[in-house]
């Protein structure tokens, strides 16, 4: 396997299985209605691929043919989308608007295309509003190991997929528990994941002194994002999967379709705090702490009492 | 004519006429109650200059004296502003906070200033909530012909304006058609537009291969909005009138007041998306696709069949 | 005193007392309920420090130790976070997610951590919900006067802190004057202000002819905030701490947890807003002029009747 690919991580999420040759992997994906519980007793209605939403995490060396065997087990017409990678426009999934090709419900296609561009990207729905039910998953597309040094490598590569739902709830500042419908429209959202859990249902990011680690943060939802590391500055190393030189930073702001790539070095041993900064969104429907809320954690790290 | 003028296209609006001698242009603006018809059988009661909304595309070269001649049909007082263009103080068109004059209803004035900066601007009322009802337009500033090689010259030059609309509709998920009174607060917008027009209903935006063209997204509304372009990426330019270097990039946020001029290389043919990637502003009241959606017409293209 | 100290102003609000000595400085905060008048007649029922929202400003040199002892007068546990500078862990204060120290009411806890980067930070409760209802303020590490040569000092420097407030009102287009407890939850505001005032009683920004001027935005809210200088463009000097290089601009989106410095040059005698672009941000409730609007004030200018 490829030294960069061991390092992925993604908490709280699958890694997509998939076959491989020489410069092609092969995936399966499956869109149907699932249930996520994002904090303990709080089921969401949902859509998902392969039984989870955010989707399975695909990972595809540069260069790498993609070949994605896409089924529709909605209840609507779809296709699928790869946000940020240029394609060949039949295979680009937007049929409503493009000559590609619409999947009917209990049907399947297949794209095929060429991954040219290292890089963050995602896939999602063509509708949208099974996109605000669930329907999108993380796509990386890493170098191919000679072309890297190893040094270059992060030693942990996290990826995080911000997510925020509207869930019926009697009022805000109350949290009932219970198995609910999405709200599709989200525009008044009172939930918010990453990689489908709110706090203090996220798993954390590990890390351990003098490890260099990569956050990719991707955010496909109806508002920006703002992200925020405690105790470390990152590097931000690339934007929408081009390289960014020397922009150093604590907080990001993760807009709608874009995402970022963020390199700190774990310099600062503790139990930190990474996060949204809008205040709401650190709440589960206005109980606080909840929502975009993780740990970075040092392993072995045993607390000081002050 | 300027040959990069002769290159600029504004889908779906008017260029403003003009008169001009060496080094100034004249141009006239009135502000009045307009109709304007956003989807097919959807029309909004709305504020507009010279009858439509976002008001004419406003040209000049740079070191120009702009000679603006702005008339007030509206019912109440107002002034007008250019916003990113510095200006002698009494120019400025905010006469709440600005000893500059106000514009009676019935009166007219003409501001008179110089062009001194390239770049992508827009004028508006200095009426906060006439903003919001439609008081805004695009303002351009090219570099003299002679101070710019032709091959710079985007072979199409087209300016998008990003506007959102706050409509009285019964429930989500419904467009009931009519005519309607915006709500100017516009703090729950649900119709979002692209030079005054929601997809289906949006001109497309034309090139052929091996074209660079440049896209003028400009926002002036009460949210940013997330721009994308499908099987391109594209080159940021400038950002608020000043240039950039070498930031590609898929996407972009365009916060409230700024402007993004972004280029691309049109060398993948087809039928592709343009479109704000915020779920909801795909939507015309929540149904989909709508919206903030245009397209990137390849001309001559022939879809092949997958 | 550190020259460059004396230029910092902030305007509506109050600079932090300290006690010094060789490389530390000794602040004292108590977080209590308080009331402010954001307008004329409407005072909120909030929380603050030191009887004020935002906080009192906390200026430190580089280097220093920072000694800040934090009462809490509240009803809550809490603990005081300083958002972007890094610290050891159990000085973070955020002790629902780290191995810091909770402060009970009517306790104190004194952090003790040095100030290492130069840069515009801010502070605030651990308790989200506190914060939305104020309790938060400005922290600016400023460099030891022997690193900085007297140019480069700005010859004043305005810290501008944005927030936003949820305030019951019978209804959008309307102020009712009086006395009100904030909604904590800050989804729906309807008041935004400069250091704790709405236009029109905002305190302007001086300055005179020729002199380089520094403005510090600083955001901690549940929304994004764009910000505006009419008549000047900016250099964007640094964002989040760290400096960024040539980049001009005239309208920066400030997302929740970050803070832009930016400097201009006093070139355009005038009076001249400086405001947040959004159209709603720019009201009381619905009422136009009104919320994060100032002005920027030549001393001595006279106006020129047009």
């Amino acid at each position: 396997m490829n030294l960069w690919e061991s390092r992925i991580r993604y908490p709280d999420g699958q890694i997509a299985p998939y076959q491989q040759g020489p410069n092609w992997r092969h995936f399966k994906l499956i869109a149907e209605p699932i249930k996520r519980e994002i904090i303990e007793g709080l089921t969401i209605e949902a859509l998902g691929y392969n039984g989870v939403t955010p989707g399975p995490l695909i990972i595809v060396e540069q260069g790498d043919w993609v070949i994605l065997e896409v089924e529709n087990r909605t209840d609507k017409p779809n296709a699928l989308h790869i946000h940020g990678l240029a394609k060949p426009n039949f295979q680009d999934g937007m049929p409503a608007v493009e000559p590609t090709p619409t999947i009917q419900p209990g049907q399947s296609y297949t794209y095929r295309f060429q991954a040219w561009q290292v890089g963050s990207f995602f896939y999602h729905s063509s509708e949208i509003f099974q996109i605000t039910r669930g329907l999108m998953g993380p796509f990386i597309v890493i170098p191919k190991q000679e072309q890297i040094p190893e040094w270059y490598i992060p030693y942990y590569d996290y990826v995080m997929v911000l997510q925020q739902w509207e869930i019926p709830q009697p009022e805000l500042g109350k949290v009932e528990l219970g198995t609910f419908q999405i709200n599709k429209f989200d525009t008044d959202p009172n939930f918010f994941t990453f990689n489908g859990k709110s706090f203090p249902n996220t798993a954390p990011i590990y890390t351990s002194y003098g490890q260099k680690i990569r956050i990719r943060f991707i955010n496909k939802s109806n508002t920006s994002h703002s992200m925020h590391t405690h105790g470390h500055d990152f590097k931000v190393v690339a934007v929408d999967g081009f390289p960014r030189n020397d922009w150093m930073d604590d907080t990001i702001d993760v807009a709608s379709g874009r995402r970022f790539d963020v390199e700190l070095l774990s310099n600062n041993p503790g139990i930190w705090v990474v996060n949204g900064t809008k205040t709401f969104h650190q709440s589960n429907n206005g109980i606080a702490p909840g929502g975009m809320i993780s740990r970075l954690i040092y392993e072995n790290y045993t607390p000081k009492s002050p």
